[in-house]
């Protein structure tokens, strides 16, 4: 099965459920992955911010990708992010994701190192060039300090560079500009990864959504997805608010105590234990865990959201 | 040889030499090292920011470290660099660095993800408790995007979780409170990154230096260095301006084409290069070569500077 | 009139018309308030950041609200911002703003201090205690540097503090969460400030917009309302492109010769001059204006929306 | 007397005590200058951020100016901040502090504004064309979220646009090149405004320094000073190292309770009560109080210090 062009619907990051001693658990990964299956979703992101990808070993990185790609068996498609500083080192990590089967790489920007908006443009073309699948730009100003620009993206899109895009910005102005630009390259896929907006994205031409949230809920966003895509808008309004209301989980947290990463990771694992779906809730270091009573409110968003 | 409780002097974070093919260049590393070791430096600093870390593949990042510790042979200490974005990533480099020969290892905050203090500390823990060599902080806001707080620092050297601190922070007023507070913790290496204002950190009593600079003027830096501890502060005032205004070099790339690191590290590898020392003054990918003009006017700061 | 609550609709930013010399341009202004009023709008926003507030003299803001006021006479409601840095510099707008016939007040977080949540709370609480009229938040962190948290809003909202939000943070999912949190609190006002997702705030909830553009061409974002209130979601999709196609003026000036705020304020006020609505295009110091060439390509842009 | 030029030694940005309603207290006012100038110090720089002046109304401002410049009565001379957001706004601020006697003005880059290198070049020409005394710049980023550029710094003191600069950036590298700079323009003032590093600011080659903490010890200061000219840098680290323990005091604020400007200005007001200089410690609003047992705590911490 060729790769979708544009990919469309929704596609979550999948979480990597990881044993007490850390070590990735497979068995629970691929419950995970039949939970969002069944849940309707469209493709599967590994190895992004929500999989813990930066928390990952490139040992365990390269089990994650094994694992779901031999289960799926060509389902659905796969795409796994190579999220490392700078092109040498993702370039290493887009070799070792396509070996493993994965259909298509997810890159940022670099960072770490200061970075340029001519050094972007190289880093893709550079990474492009070198690529056995198509190539997928991240942009996710909070883990890498830079925003791609549009018109970055969209000269990329043209020079068919990049087959897509993840936004991860929260930036639905800048968003919308790559949507409409994308319009004159058909194939380029425009995916919002904002969990809070998806109507939204959509209703202006969003190709699909790469929300964490899905992890929890695949029904509730392939219903929302679904309901954007017969423009029932109001309908579609009224799950993306119970959507919202369950993703108030993330601040389950004391910020005292943890960084928000931790908090809504967290969280999720700790829903997905709850649901039943993956054996522990545990999180990748240095990530601090959810006490006893944070886990218990988790429980009690998912019970109003009807799913305990 | 133990290494040194507190480490003190000059240790230049080592340049990376490559090849046009952007492959290490061994023979132009060992060269630059001995160009170090012959101006007299107290300890070498491998896979720091400049020595490009971020841009080097696990396997250059082995070889960087195999050939110097081969090569210098236990005459001065050498530290490695263990940049990565979270726990589990930076043991597999402390691994890979002790193996080949690292005597000490330099660990930044988390990155890419969201951290925390309480994550930090946790992670430092972590690191400490798995490494067979002494841990270093490095504190680099501009590329984790967080800051070492000062009591944090002081209170993992309490604890003997940090052997020492390099600080890339550029914030003297913080580096102060660290150099004071770590009075009480004899040992603590409290070294500062900042190649500008070395003779400030060193009189209110730091115990190095660790300046990219000190690659293209080593003897510049040692002479600085022992100035300084000689109380001479007069003359070494003038030393550092002397070595502030060959820093300008590092403007030299033109902004509207190359960000800064493309600047500073493709004008300290064309100085280099002028020098005799490497081969090729070539930087890792994506970052953008200097024009031939550009070079020509690392050379006349080179020749202004004396050094050529 | 009382003041509507919630205010609806358009209210535009008011430009500040100014005369060569740098006064304000009454005529001028009063011809763009009826160009507005022409246009549809439902109310006017004047001594806003699109207004140039942060350029004028007290002075020339007192001119400024009475001037309309005398000339609106009641038709719509008249809104003045009271931009400064902290509360007792905000009251003494206040006080002149609403002596001068403002019928609410626009204030933001305090600035150039720091500042902290508790503080927030306190000023407006300060604020709201002295005013004569409805106080209207103002998130604006590409100005002030803090973003208001939305459950202060919502706090500030159900204690009757707020009367509503002017959002312009270009966070929409931060947005979404005042509009469906306000919904307990009847009367509240929640306003966007993006003019390229207009559409998408009033989808979700929002009870008006505070376009800046809405000067250039009221017409435009009042049909867009419209159609928004009926439901004619497609018929405002393509509506808000056209306005954002529009909007691409902004970037007309120059980004080696002048900031965001030169090219931006520049480009509306060349339009206006362009549309025949004010004398003279000129922007308040210390900003830059814009070339003759820079100016025609503004007129290119008006052309192509048809409005030239 | 005319302005020195330039303008050395220690400089205090002068609290501005307030009585109980938050009206300036003129009597506490003059004590404080009397404090200041039994302390030795050499000139007084009111409207600072120390002074609150982002929280004075304009006719506080003007109060205060008034009140210190007939009470010192030319003695030492007295600078006053013009701190307001752009040009017009400052130039009418420059005119009321010079109206009031002040004999120098110090002005921040535009704020809350977007800004630009070439505007803020303009900004410092049209207000030094209309100043009628000096024009020094206030370099503080954490205020405006502007850093000034060193060049840019430097071309307006070689046009004599600039008589000075006030750096409270804490940047030391880039204060070194206006220092080593400022040499080919005798006469241009280059003062610090870091309270912790005036040791190493003066050993590099400033003139003076303007620490907040100064208003709680101004002896401390001038001591400080003076072992600096002296050479006596042994001593310098000595006494400054003091001083930062003191400073300490800023951060006995609970920061869940409040932000850091209230936290330091409470405590420099609080110290000034205990040390019976001053009669009320308020800070203006929205700033919060700090609570009795902070105010204990910065009790003790000038106990510890021999202030009390």
């Amino acid at each position: 099965m060729p790769f979708p062009t544009p990919l469309t619907g929704v596609v979550p990051p999948v979480c990597t459920p990881l044993t007490p001693e850390r070590e990735v658990d497979v068995p629970s990964l691929l419950r995970l992955v039949d939970h969002l299956v069944d849940g309707g979703v469209h493709g599967l992101f590994l190895l992004g911010s929500t999989s813990e990808a930066a928390f990952l070993t490139d040992r365990q990185r390269g089990q994650v990708v094994e694992a779901v790609v031999a289960h799926v068996g060509g389902q659905l498609p796969v795409l796994a992010g190579a999220i490392d500083m700078t092109t040498p080192r993702v370039l290493d990590h887009v070799r070792a994701v396509t070996a493993a089967g994965a259909e298509a790489v997810v890159v940022t920007a670099p960072f770490y190192a200061r970075t340029h908006r001519s050094e972007i443009v190289h880093h893709y073309r550079r990474i492009a060039a070198a690529s056995p699948v198509p190539v997928i730009a991240y942009d996710i100003p909070v883990a890498v300090h830079t925003k791609l620009p549009a018109d970055v993206v969209l000269g990329l899109a043209a020079d068919e560079v990049l087959a897509g895009i993840k936004d991860s910005s929260g930036d639905l102005a800048a968003f919308r500009e790559i949507v409409t630009g994308a319009r004159a390259h058909p194939g380029f896929s425009v995916l919002t990864g904002s969990e809070l907006i998806v109507d939204s994205a959509l209703a202006l031409g969003a190709d699909g959504a790469v929300p964490g949230l899905a992890n929890v809920d695949p029904h509730g966003y392939v219903r929302l997805y679904r309901m954007c895509r017969a423009g029932d808008w109001e309908g579609a309004r009224v799950e993306q608010e119970r959507l919202c209301a369950l993703f108030g989980m993330v601040t389950v947290g004391d910020p005292a105590r943890m960084g928000g990463s931790s908090s809504a990771l967290g969280a999720f694992k700790a829903a997905l234990h709850l649901r039943g779906v993956i054996e522990c809730g545990v999180t990748a270091e240095p990530q601090v865990p959810l006490s006893g009573e944070e886990v218990e409110r988790v429980g009690k968003v998912l019970a109003a959201a009807g799913l305990l």
